[in-house]
């Protein structure tokens, strides 16, 4: 782009043009991209639940990573919050930070981002655009009834702890996209798709809602995430390290310790982690999947049991700062 | 921060510590800052106004600018635009990216930005905290009677245009703050502080609810943020250079022509622009002020008159990507 296009490129006309196509028409939407605020009509008698969430390019993704790619994974992540909480999703608000203006780039990233929010029925109603290190702040909005959104803080002794997919991917693909773990072409082929669009559970939250005592999705490893659920619900847990689901594609091309090691710490899931009182019956349905992976105790603290024998972990999933 | 402390100090902990005493109880929040998802509950009958905006080091505020005034700043600016939408504010949510822990920057930003949500009656409800560039993100969330939001298009040819205070400061403390302007003492204090915390019109946002035809804040300067309203409108402008208030503090340090130039394309006053059909009656309040300042009209594009003559300015406020 030639300086007099710069200069013609305001961002005003940047909203307009890149994201202005993902702000569809719905009934809930009075006002899109366009003025100082959006309009809307939340579903009456629903709660609104809302999360933030940052992505910043050398830490949440690779440098020079396919925009399209960080479009679609910006979206991913940010839903899968609402899925979390049992909640639909309605709305999303985009703050997009660009070292400079970039029309390939924008509009593949507009794509990618679009496609995610399309298929979850989820339309763009305003953003703001700003120069600097590239980053990409999302807010989604969902609903759901308040007495069925999915708590961390309502597990209880006794409940039955599950995980909705593959736990490790996240950790391998990261391994994968650095350069530290060689798989094999279709692992390779897996692993970017899992990070760089991981399934938001939406399905199984909405399902889960009002049934399930607690949930929380896996972005921080599973044993953090954990921890967040049985420190809320002032209770602890155990788990049973051989049942947690991990992928054939590339379970077998790393050692067994290593690749438990990434299915108990390794953060970027985004499977949800969800309780569920044992005489409750688990919802059937074919758009996800169930898996039981222990089982919440009185006892503050998780353990973790390798065939009933106990095993220590450095725990701690990623987190920022350290 | 030693390496110990830095591991004691994860994200989860940075939250709750610095932020959740921002997250005061309020009747529409079920649950607040420290699950996937906030639950709300909106105000019944009302539209939900939302705004997001981001402010990055050396873009927005300079370098090493003391961590209270960015907080302080950043709720500024953000509430100012629910106060253009004639919204009264309920509800923040804050994306702060972070180069590393700095235990006494962020007791200072979070106090900087608790005081001015907590004048203005803003619950924190969410937030993500991630390591990159300096950078802050703050949605805000407000309600409003969907019949009286205050949008950018509905101006009529006739009605007359107000500001509700000084132009021209924006960029005058931008100057100061730059070192290409030494104004005098008093000055130097009125500049930073209409700079770190430019005061949200939310009176005049939400007495104009309903009464006013359009308006728009000036954050890109007058006569972009005119162009919005005139655009949006399908109509144009013409501007009295005479007529614009421009404080005394200042005014006289530099060349008129300075002044008036700062007074047109200057962003970052944050005062209201709006548009008021002259059989209207401008509502009365101590708490908030109006200056006319020209008149709506037919033939797009802005007229700009200095004592009745016709003044060509270099336009363009300030916009990113420049």
């Amino acid at each position: 782009m030639n300086a007099k296009d710069k200069e013609n490129m305001s961002e005003f006309a940047l909203i307009q043009r890149y994201f202005k196509t993902l702000s569809e028409p719905a009934a809930s939407v009075l006002l899109g991209i366009g003025d100082d605020c959006a309009l809307l009509t939340p579903p009456v008698g629903c709660a609104l639940a809302v999360s933030i969430d940052t992505q910043v390019e050398g830490v949440h993704f690779p440098h020079n990573a396919p925009a399209e790619q960080v479009g679609r994974r910006v979206a991913c992540c940010a839903l899968s919050d609402l899925a979390a909480m049992g909640a639909q999703p309605l709305w999303a608000t985009l703050a997009l930070t660009l070292p400079q203006v970039d029309s390939a780039w924008l509009e593949a990233f507009s794509r990618g981002l679009g496609a995610i929010l399309k298929r979850f029925h989820t339309t763009l109603i305003g953003g703001d655009t700003t120069q600097g290190p590239l980053a990409i702040t999302l807010q989604v909005h969902g609903s759901v009834a308040p007495d069925q959104a999915l708590r961390r803080s309502g597990a209880q002794v006794g409940d039955v702890i599950y995980v909705t997919g593959c736990l490790g991917d996240g950790a391998a693909a990261l391994a994968y996209l650095q350069g530290k773990f060689q798989p094999e072409d279709a692992a390779c082929t897996y692993l970017t798709e899992r990070f760089y669009a991981p399934e938001p559970q939406i399905s199984a939250g909405h399902a889960l809602a009002g049934v399930a005592s607690s949930a929380i999705d896996i972005s921080d490893g599973l044993l953090a995430d954990l921890t967040h659920i049985s420190e809320a619900s002032g209770l602890g847990a155990t788990i049973y390290i051989e049942a947690l689901p991990i992928s054939p594609l590339w379970c077998n091309q790393v050692e067994p310790t290593q690749a438990q090691h990434w299915a108990l710490t390794g953060g970027d899931d985004y499977q949800l982690c969800f309780t569920l009182a044992p005489e409750r019956q688990l919802p059937q349905s074919q758009a996800w999947q169930a898996y039981p992976i222990g089982v919440i105790t009185q006892t503050p603290g998780i353990i973790i049991l390798n065939h009933g024998q106990p095993v220590h972990i450095n725990t701690g999933g990623y987190e920022h700062f350290r």
